[in-house]
This record gives C-alpha cells, structure tokens and sequence, in this order.
C-alpha cells in the first residue's frame, strides 16, 4: 500500500514549431516586462532572436540576462535576482540547456524570497510562490523545464547544490524538437544520457509511483532505440522521439526523484567542473550493480526493454540489461572510465568527493542505504 | 510526425489520508472564503464534515453550495455563479463525483466570464482565467478532477454540453482512495467503466500522443485487473488501483479527448436523464467495432492487454479483445442493452438523439468520421 503521493507536472506545449507558442503563453501569464535568461551559444544560434520576435509581436518587452555558464554558479543567480528586481521584471523565461533553465529558476527564488541561494539547499526549503516562468528547453535530456529540480554550484565549497521544491515546476514548458538539429553531437550524445539516468534511477528510486514509472519505462524504451540514429541521421523523426523520452524521464525524476549515480554526479560535476552529462557513462552501470540486491525485480523490467524480453531469472535479465547499457554506451564518442574525465591527479580527490554525495538530497531515494565507503567504492570502480 | 501537442494536467495528491492535505491545498491558493460544492450523498457519508473541520484547522471560511443533481443544469450552475459573487469567495472546492466537481468548474466559467453557460459550449471558448479550484473527487471515474472537461445539461435542449478548456484543469486534484470505501457497488462499476470508456476512447483518438497513450494503456490493465476484486472485497489495495486507473485515463482523456462513444452517451445522458456510467458497457464494444477499420493496430494494443497477448492477426487479436471486454462487463450488473435503460418507448427518440451526438465536439477525434446514419445505427444495434 503506497503512502501519499505528490504529481506536479509544468503544463508542456510540444512539437516542431512550439517555441511560436512563447508569445501566446508569456502573455497568459500576465507579461508586461519578460527577464529573459540565455547563454551566448543560444544566441549564436540564432534562436534568441527567434524568440523576441515572437515576444515582439505580442507586445512584450523584454530585458536580457546572459550571464550563464555550464554548472551555474551562486554568484550568476544572485546578480541575476538583482537584475530581475531592478528592472521590473514580471515574468521569467529560459531559452537553453539545463544551465540557463536552473539560472532563471534560482533567480526566481531570490527575487520573490530574498537570501543567498545556498539558504534553499535541499528539499522544500522554498517558502514563498516564484515570478511565472516559461521554461524552453533547447536540449533532450536536463528536465529543467518539467522538473522541481534546480542545480547551482556553490562555489565556496565547490559543490554542486540540489534544490527541490515544487514551486521550481513552471509554469510552461515548450519543447520545440525543430530546437536539437542545430545542436551539436556531442550535446545531444550528453543529454540523452542523462536522460536515460534520470529514467533509471527515478524507476529504482524508493518513492517511485505509478505515476512515475511508466514514464521511466519509456523514456528508456525510446533512448536506446533512437539514440544512434538520431546522432547518425539527424532526423528530425528520431530528435522527437529523444524529446519524448526526455519528457517522460523528466517527468519520472520530478515526482520520484533520483539516486547515488546523480549523487556522485553532482558531486564530482561541482568538484571538477565537468559538463553533467559526461559522467552519465561511467558512473550509470556501477550505480546499477551497487543497487542490484535492492530491486532485482525493478532491474530486471529495465533489462526486458533493453534486451528485448527475459534472459532467465530477473537477476540473470537485470545484469544483461547492465551490460547490454554499457555496451550501448561504448556506442557513442563518450567516456567509460572516471580517470579519463578528471585526469590522473583527480584521483585523490574521490574520498571528499564521496563524502560530499553523501550529503546530496538524491541519496534519500536511492534504492540502497548509502555509505561514504558504498560511494567510494564506486568511484574506485570505474576509475 | 507529429502536429504540435498541449498537455496539462493539475498538480495532483494521491493516496489514502490525501484529504488531509485538502487545507494546506486551498491556503497555498491564497484562500480566505471557500465556495465549497458538494451534494447530498457526500454530506450524508461524513465527508463534508471531514473537509470542514480541515478547513477550519487552518482559519479558512466557506459557504456550501449543494444545489447538485446527477447530470448538473444550466439554472444549478447560474445560481451558484450568483451565490459565489454574492459571497465574495475566493477559491472553490468541490468533494463529490462528476456533477458536483462539473457544477462548480460551471461556476469557476461564470463567476470570472459572465454570461450563461451555454455560451461556453464546445473547445476553447472560455477566455479569462477561473478562480483557483480544488477538486476532490469521491469516484474513480469521472476524472473531472484532472480533466479539462465539464459536462453541464442544457434543460431547454435537453442536451449535456461538453465545455472543454485548459482552463477548466484544477489547480488540485486531490484522490483518497479511502473515501471509496463508502461507495456503493453501482458507483464502483459505474464510475470505473466509464474510466474504461475514457482510456479506450483517449487511446483511439486522432489526437492522442506518446504522452496520452501510456496513461490510456495503464488504465484499461488496471480496470480490468482489479474491478472485480474491488467490488468483490472492497480491499483498499484493489480500490486504490481502480484510482489510479481513474486518474491515468483522465491524464489521457483531458489531453486527447474522446470519440462518438462520448458523444452518444452525452446525447443519451441529456435526453433520458442517465447516469453516465450506465451507457458504457451498452455502448463501447459497439463503438469500438464501428471504428476497427480505422485504428485496427491501435484496437489489437488493447486486445493485447485484455487477452492478455496477441491472438493471430491484429485484426482478430481486436475482435477477440472487443468481444472479451463486453464479457468482462457482462460479470457484473450492468444493463447490455439500452432498451433496458431507457424503456420501449425511448426507440422514438434514438434519431434525434444521433443527430444531436453528431453535434457533440467529442466526435472531432473519433478515429473515423462520422455520419448520422452511423450514430443511429450504433444506437440500433445495441438497442
């Protein structure tokens, strides 16, 4: 018997040529001056401009932030809620990856509850209702626009912070798959697979529902079935599919949260400024093996839509699928081993780096009790 | 490739004991003076009480408003648009089944737009935004608690109209399976048939998607899973799964719509005064063949799921699966035939009642198009 449940879930416009929706949705939030948050590669690739032709046309003014970078950092956010209150601003959209998304969310917490943003560290710290936010995504995979999730660098203590809190849903997400064919391989490599690890551990994770896991389910289903032909073709069919799977893994990790393998990633991702969706690779099938005991049965429906039906007993199909992952991984241009990532001098840095997951909020649901050794262990594994 | 897909849901609290979250809900939306719709049956069971002494926990006023019938009508809504205005409420509640959750998305249309409501007839007519509402349904059926969907009787016409906006999503929707517990055994089939019609319609639509088609799935297995041991033991494991199947087929009905099966069971509900969740099982199978040829790969995925697996070709798989659902409705007591609903003397009125179902926007996304002459023959063959 399942105890309460929590569903929240951005209302979402998706399809080729959504984004021409933004004007229409912007305004329906009562838009007078947008604070409109990016990053110089959105721009570079034109779609900005795309956008505040649209804004334009509805008569809505606008005022630029762009002062993002990949793993967004406390001081970005709160010069940004600076900005935000100085120009009065009513309303916040984000065009880009998951870096500009989670800078305009932790702009929103600041602007309408005051503080530092390390203040909102963790699990329903945010007390107070967000300016509206219309969130578009420009990548398959970071979930930013769906999610109660928004992830800042502490850069004090070199940390990546996990703040989750419902009211970080926006209130619109457009999903334009028209988007991801100007993005490059790499990109829409890295985001997929952290798709595919926010749709795994969100499966595994301990509040998981039925809510949750049937959007797992599929995300993983359409990663591993149109990820090499995306990246091969470039179709604009296969790029769908990826934004689906994005979808639906976002949607699952929301509500259900995640596990050790994000843990570590943020971890490590805060530590040595690595792109997130380079981790995915080499942390995802230790993690996995790590929780296996767990939640063999869960493993195993994994290892089914993986390998196509069952291959003896669940504990027999969860591994295969184990493998038959990091055999799909070693598909694609992307890291296996920690060592390559961070170099050889990084490898003294795995205790504090293990010490520092054990603190992050996604170890609450991770299928296993987790340990600072547990943690270690895994990074000495796929060193 | 797919056209550009809207999809919105409220945020949602599920689970036995979410009723006590019913006061929190409503403070967060801003409430001092709840409008709070219910009907007689609610009061009668303790629940009305239940709800009230949460409000009152957190220094919430209300007025009541019970002026709900089955089937709600023009003149119910229009007063209690009045009395909302007249009480200078500012959130409306509804704990009830479908009528009273539609009477007050009725009076959420009328309080804020003015006019009758039948000026809101059909998709998309609703133009500014409804007070917040929390709908808490006692039913796992009707799911206007997650939908988009308000059905109100037009009584010079003798028509329900289907009203159908974004706007008429809840902020909450709040679904404690414990309240099942005090359902009868009708409102238990009644409501979870119609949750069956929902999935199965949602699913065949011309405007389901990725993100609707899972939910329709979901539902259709758990319904005819767990109807039978629900109504057989009043577990509270099997009654909280009927729920879930409940909001999974609102989940994919509110964004995807319905077809002339909806249409029919509107026109005949408006005309004879039914309770909706009698038509069903008289008139889905029949629907369902009508439509075979236009969907026979989608009608096999349900055939699979009733059959538990694929019987020879896709087309037989559905008829099979068709003829399995019809004996799946035949366990319990549920009229088959509309001549035992609505008497000898109804066959006069089934020519208009097709041509007024002709009429209703469910039959937009039936999966074939739609003649009169077909809605009257459907309504033949199952009288």
């Amino acid at each position: 018997m399942m105890e309460i449940i929590k569903f929240a879930i951005p209302e979402i416009i998706f399809g080729k040529g959504s984004l021409n929706h933004a004007g229409q949705c912007t305004l329906r939030l009562g838009a007078k001056k947008v604070f409109l948050v990016s990053d110089k590669g959105i721009e570079a690739a034109g779609w900005l401009e795309r956008l505040t032709d649209i804004l334009k046309k509805e008569g809505i003014e606008w005022v630029f932030y762009t002062e993002v970078t990949s793993n967004p950092r406390d001081y970005q956010i709160e010069r940004g809620a600076k900005r935000y209150l100085e120009n009065n601003a009513d309303v916040i959209i984000a065009i880009g990856g998951g870096s500009p998304m989670d800078t305009a969310k932790g702009i929103a917490i600041l602007a309408n509850n005051g503080g530092r943003i390390r203040d909102y560290e963790g699990a329903n710290r945010v007390a107070r209702p967000l300016p509206p936010m219309v969130l578009i995504t420009t990548t398959a995979g970071s979930g930013s626009d769906i999610s109660q999730f928004c992830i800042i660098t502490d850069t004090e203590r070199s940390v990546k912070m996990s703040i989750i809190s419902r009211t970080l849903v926006p209130n619109i997400s457009i999903v334009d798959p028209l988007i991801l064919q100007t993005k490059s391989e790499t990109l829409i490599i890295q985001s997929a697979v952290d798709a595919m690890a926010h749709a795994v551990e969100a499966y595994l994770s301990v509040i998981a529902s039925p809510f949750t896991r049937m959007h797992s389910l599929k995300a993983i289903e359409l990663i591993h079935s149109h990820l090499k032909s995306a990246v091969q073709t470039r179709s604009l069919d296969a790029l769908e599919q990826l934004s689906i799977a994005s979808v639906s893994a976002s949607i699952a990790f929301s509500n259900a949260s995640l596990g050790a393998e994000h843990a570590l990633a943020h971890s490590l991702g805060g530590h040595f400024d690595l792109a997130h969706g380079t981790v995915h690779p080499i942390l995802l099938a230790a993690v996995m093996r790590h929780n296996l005991d767990a939640c063999t049965d869960k493993m195993a429906d994994i290892g089914r839509i993986i390998l196509g039906g069952q291959k003896g007993s669940d504990r027999r199909t969860a591994l295969e699928g184990i493998d038959r992952l990091v055999e799909f991984f070693s598909g694609f241009p992307v890291s296996l081993r920690l060592r390559d990532e961070v170099g050889e001098e990084g490898r003294a840095f795995l205790d504090p780096i293990a010490r520092m997951a054990m603190k992050d909020v996604c170890c609450l649901t991770n299928p296993k009790p987790l340990t600072h050794e547990a943690l270690l262990n895994i990074c000495e594994e796929v060193w």
